[in-house]
């Protein structure tokens, strides 16, 4: 069952586009041209349910059988939104997946207890940094994954932007940066991840994951804006692979900035990520130097973790302007599961990066040592 | 080079979004935690115009070293509008590519004049139609192919919702679809070409191209929105399959439905598609049943053919809603070299579809003949 918000006034037109819709999602032929009666009542979408809920915004639900989706990913988004995307005034906002279909998904292979085993971070959010920024030789970047480890952040992501330029290839850096944060586990004793980006051209993205594998990666971020949500699941159900996987928001964002259009919040950076594999899902906080708004994000985390059946709950990771004094605020709004990425924060903190990962540390514990008093 | 529309009110706000732009398309630091001056010079976005275009509109025009892009597909998305898709009113209107960036990509291997040949198409628009509705059974589906075929039409396509659904399975509709349009060209002495829909996961997408070409179909039908612009791009740079490519709208409408944001209509259905090799690509026609107006077309129609070096102009392929009736018109807006797909208006015309087709190819032939006279 999908939910859509239409926009619109009259009633009379807003019933004449959601019948469009019942139509174009699967047969794409007027109703009276139809063939069969079994299609009309087997495959047509179904309207369930339809009804105002402000001014100007009307709600419906619409049923599809199983069997248009196929059991396959890309054709359960296509069948959600493929060609209403192209008309205006229309947002998905809710995914309800059958019993039936959720089972032909595996979901995250860690989830956010995986996590949290990997990691062996228990009673406190997690902590996240990115690697940037580009342009920067891969020796420095060693570097710095080095000071954020030996600092106690918990994984270090390449910035999204890193892909396989000449200023860092992508195969030097991932040896080098996963050297480095090994080798500062050793010396600390924490379970640091190194997390490169494997967004790569589409017969790359499995040779690039294998790679970062081998050469002691602690897992991967893909950014399935860029190269399609499929290979998230692609390699969450890969057993030989078995690393945890982040899921990064890039190129999406136009679902989701125009509230009368697109796919919400909750579906494309919660939902989505997760019910194709992602472990923890990436996205701009509110409050920093993009325009999410507290009810997004509210969104996102209970895509996240809304019951679904056998598939895990994820870490949602709010990122982007963060800094430590807005660390009391966030741990107000998310909570203890959550993933802190904080970067430009850590770098503009002050010249000893080491320290100030130390600090990052202490604060976020800081708020939980006081809540078990 | 990209060009940026931006809308507001207020030139210095404007301006800071700019300089936002320039970074966070690249090294995602404020410019004072810049480590070395080389980055700022080489790799932050360069703004090289920006001016006032409308009332509220400002066009920026940011130059990014081609680096950036590791002249990879997945990256030059991202660098062109990654994580500024997650800003408010920023819409990427253009795009110039480099010469040395052009180069890294061979584009489409047929274009408009490599799929006149293969369809011995000329002087005329090519005839396209879709196989329909989601749920036919397969021998329905290719009893309507044969039909077609005789008709006259050039590219019978699947419907982009045909996937692998159990009404009509991949495999087995591919083979008995290429088989009937094979056998209707024996008869006709026409070129048809069957264009399946492989959108699928990841992982069989190459399969289902290889399957296709193995059972005789002429062509074949992605959906990037779905599964990622670069497999466009992985099957038109493989010699061995060589047939040409359709590249399909669905699931990217939202970048083009609101104008203060997406990426737009040239570059989402236009250029894009073309650079990463599709040999035609369809959209919404104006005045169908989607909300798409002339001058969005026309824009789509620049970024098929405006001159980009070695890139292959390729055909424009309007859909949806179209009829018999609209058929003058059509011509005068988009003229000789395009497709013209039409479906639902030739079910819908009479109870001979091959007669339709028929018809459907004699007037538009006739717009041309006349031309000549």
């Amino acid at each position: 069952m999908v939910i859509y918000h239409l926009t619109g006034a009259d009633e009379a037109d807003i019933r004449a586009k959601v019948k469009g819709i019942c139509l174009e999602q699967t047969v794409e032929l007027p109703e009276e041209l139809l063939p069969a009666d079994d299609i009309r009542a087997e495959v047509v979408g179904r309207l369930e349910r339809l009804q105002q809920i402000y001014t100007n915004t009307f709600e419906a639900a619409i049923s599809y059988a199983v069997e248009t989706t196929g059991f396959e990913l890309p054709q359960l988004l296509n069948v959600m939104f493929g060609n209403t995307s192209m008309q205006s005034n229309i947002r998905v906002v809710r995914l309800e997946l059958p019993e039936r279909l959720r089972q032909s998904f595996k979901g995250p292979r860690f989830g956010q207890a995986g996590l949290r085993a990997l990691t062996q971070a228990y009673g406190r959010p997690l902590l996240c940094t990115a690697l940037k920024p580009m342009g920067l030789p891969t020796k420095n970047l060693a570097d710095l994954t080095s000071q954020f480890a030996l600092g106690g952040i918990d994984l270090i992501k390449d910035d999204h932007g890193l892909a396989n330029q000449p200023f860092h290839p992508f195969h030097e850096r991932v040896r080098r940066c996963a050297e480095a944060v090994n080798e500062a586990n050793q010396k600390t004793g924490y379970h640091c991840l190194y997390v490169p980006n494997i967004t790569a051209p589409a017969q790359q993205i499995v040779e690039r994951a294998y790679f970062a594998k081998e050469a002691g990666a602690g897992g991967v971020m893909i950014v399935p804006g860029l190269v399609g949500l499929d290979w998230l699941r692609v390699l969450a159900e890969d057993d030989k692979f078995g690393l945890p996987i982040l899921s990064h928001p890039a190129y999406w964002g136009t679902y989701v900035t125009s509230l009368q259009q697109g796919v919400a919040h909750r579906l494309t950076y919660g939902l989505l990520p997760r019910l194709a594999g992602a472990d923890a899902t990436i996205f701009v906080n509110y409050g920093g130097r993009f325009s999410f708004t507290q009810d997004d994000c509210q969104g996102i985390v209970a895509g996240t973790n809304q019951p679904m059946g056998h598939l895990k709950s994820i870490f949602p990771i709010p990122a982007g302007g963060m800094t430590l004094d807005r660390l009391a605020e966030m741990v107000q709004f998310y909570g203890l599961d959550v993933i802190f990425l904080m970067a430009g924060g850590l770098y503009g903190y002050g010249p000893d990066l080491r320290a100030s990962c130390q600090q990052f540390r202490e604060r976020v514990s800081s708020f939980f040592m006081e809540d078990s008093q």
